[in-house]
């Protein structure tokens, strides 16, 4: 028995771990769709400006609500995500994560139920589970995209509250397609005539999709909310800052729960050093995508079945079943690569990398799978 | 009908405004318990350094322990308050509320109540409710002391799984005793004597008062919790910054609750730039201390009531009620100073600031008590 089970938590935390993924020191860690170029070294030296600034009035409360970096974040999905919005249908907090703890307090909690299509960002259940919101995982097809006719049967069937939908998908990569979008929040709207349900887009990946974003279908849709993070996109997963774009009096909903002065003057003033370089880190982006494109392409050369991405990372398989994967997973570690197994049976995840990286990925990928053969075959 | 009653957010938030004092453009501010002195030039300078340092690597995620930085928190803790506690014994978090959020998510939550004595930290109750727990409103004296024997009464009749206590108090500024603490602490095991309950030590304030910290308490109690933060002592009320030490199995509990990577690595490196000016940014505390008792002394000459303070501001009164404290908040408004009022009838609270503020808020309570006389005798 460990001293935790002597304490007064709550029942259903009992014999869990905290989250996160293994943090393990090798030479190339591809685990956790960090970008892999680090900020240039102007954009530092206008964080350091602009932080300096901060700091010179931090024994004052940081701005509550953060106007000008909201005002800032809907310039930037302004120009880069296909639809005009303004400060006021937008909210930032500590990592997108934060931001998806708002919306469920708001949304969600103790009587209420979310949908998630799974495998997904784990995250989606666990914060549900975090603010007393039941779960329900809903289907995917065996090529890990939406069946939206299955999926809006879900729906119709559970009445959630609350419905995720992650496009880029992560752990998968998988893009959801506007039309599903709009079926499923019609569906969510349906099943709760009384009162409508919350739909939330995660779109932490979007900039690295082939296809355009789902911002533009917020117009008209008050309970649908787009997510956002500068962790991916801008480099800067460091940062913890997430946002979200919906109709205003979402913004208003979840200020109703933010916890007061929720986001520091130093996070603020890095956002805001960070979005005057957009162009720059965007041009990362595309570095990635194209790299992506490479991993994607090289895997598939090597006989293996990978799934159709559209994020930063790439899935691949596939592996016999859960122990097959997790077998190439440490065979990769000793190769000294490092990715993630995020417990879809027979697959595995890999971020992608500086092209250097990326080639130390493929070299280990060809050395273990011809290791595994030469061993079943022995 | 606004917009948001459209929407499907929880009933109990229906009708509410969200938490947070106004923000007025007034002169002097001394409304939010804001340290009134500035970093000191050579420390912003050192955030500066140990930012851009960070600001290298923010394409990576924080240190999701905050391993350094809960070791330099739990030096400065053994240093200065009277108990050696290690790493193991401390956690950090955005803002103290933060810290309780993640205390209550992992103790309180739906089918369980909190209990505090009111008037105190309205956060308490919000951020209860905000988690699904109960809330219940325990007594205090006229004095705002709490009465020891109706406390221990009242956890032995609601048997509370959650116990706050503020000491110094806000809004009130009141200390408590020791022996006050030991006596609920063990009344709150008492109730639930299946499981135990977590009682949580609101020490925000603990470096003004003239009292030791509470700290050592927590030697043998592992359910007693204390909570601190950098906003009002370290005059880092931008950074948000709160942190807990407590036995090391609490602290694995807040764990299983925080949203990963919740810290960012701005914020680790702020607070650690700011823990190596301890003695710098204690000399200002002193100096608050002494402008505190010097409020306190020259309210009580105009023949005010003042609640005893071990904090950084000043209850003050008695006015005529509600209507009585609302009326002399406004008039000292247009005097230019900008007070508090925390919906205690007849009281407000005002923050210490600097001697030149302090000057300017006497001035002014003094022509308002002349005029507010005047006025009545007319």
């Amino acid at each position: 028995m460990s001293a935790l089970d002597g304490l007064p938590i709550r029942d259903e935390l009992r014999g869990k771990s905290p989250y996160g993924a293994p943090q393990l020191d090798v030479p190339v860690r591809l685990n956790t769709n960090e970008n892999p170029y680090p900020l240039p070294e102007e954009l530092v030296a206008r964080i350091a400006a602009r932080v300096t600034e901060a700091a010179r009035g931090l024994n004052r409360y940081p701005d509550r609500d953060a106007a000008e970096l909201r005002t800032r974040l809907a310039d930037y999905l302004s120009r880069t995500a296909g639809h005009p919005v303004t400060r006021e249908q937008v909210w930032a907090a500590n990592g997108s994560n934060e931001v998806l703890q708002q919306l469920l307090q708001a949304f969600g909690g103790p009587g209420r139920v979310a949908l998630g299509f799974e495998p997904s960002y784990s995250m989606h259940a666990l914060i549900s589970r975090g603010t007393g919101t039941g779960w329900l995982s809903g289907p995917r097809n065996d090529d890990f995209t939406i069946d939206t006719e299955a999926a809006v049967a879900a729906i119709a069937q559970h009445r959630p509250d609350v419905v995720f939908i992650c496009s880029p998908n992560n752990p998968t990569g998988t893009a959801v397609g506007e039309e599903t979008v709009l079926a499923l929040y019609e569906a969510a709207q349906a099943a709760r005539p009384e009162r409508g349900a919350l739909v939330v887009v995660d779109e932490a990946y979007g900039e690295f999709s082939h296809r355009p974003s789902l911002l533009p279908l917020i117009e008209g849709r008050p309970t649908l909310a787009l997510s956002r993070t500068m962790s991916k996109a801008f480099g800067a997963a460091g940062l913890r800052l997430g946002y979200l774009a919906a109709d205003p009096a979402v913004v208003d909903a979840v200020q109703l729960v933010r916890l007061p002065y929720h986001l520091s003057a130093v996070t603020q003033a890095t956002a805001l050093a960070a979005l005057e370089y957009t162009d720059t880190l965007l041009g990362y982006v595309e570095q990635l995508k194209t790299e992506r494109d490479r991993l994607v392409r090289e895997l598939r050369a090597m006989g293996l079945e990978v799934t159709e991405s559209d994020a930063n990372f790439v899935q691949f398989g596939h592996f016999d079943g859960a122990a097959g994967s997790h077998a190439v997973w440490e065979a990769l570690l000793v190769h000294g690569v490092l990715v993630r197994d995020n417990g879809v049976p027979g697959r595995l995840r890999v971020s992608v990398g500086t092209p250097e990286e990326n080639d130390a990925f493929l070299d280990a990928v060809r050395a273990v799978t011809k290791e595994l053969k030469e061993k079943s075959e022995a």
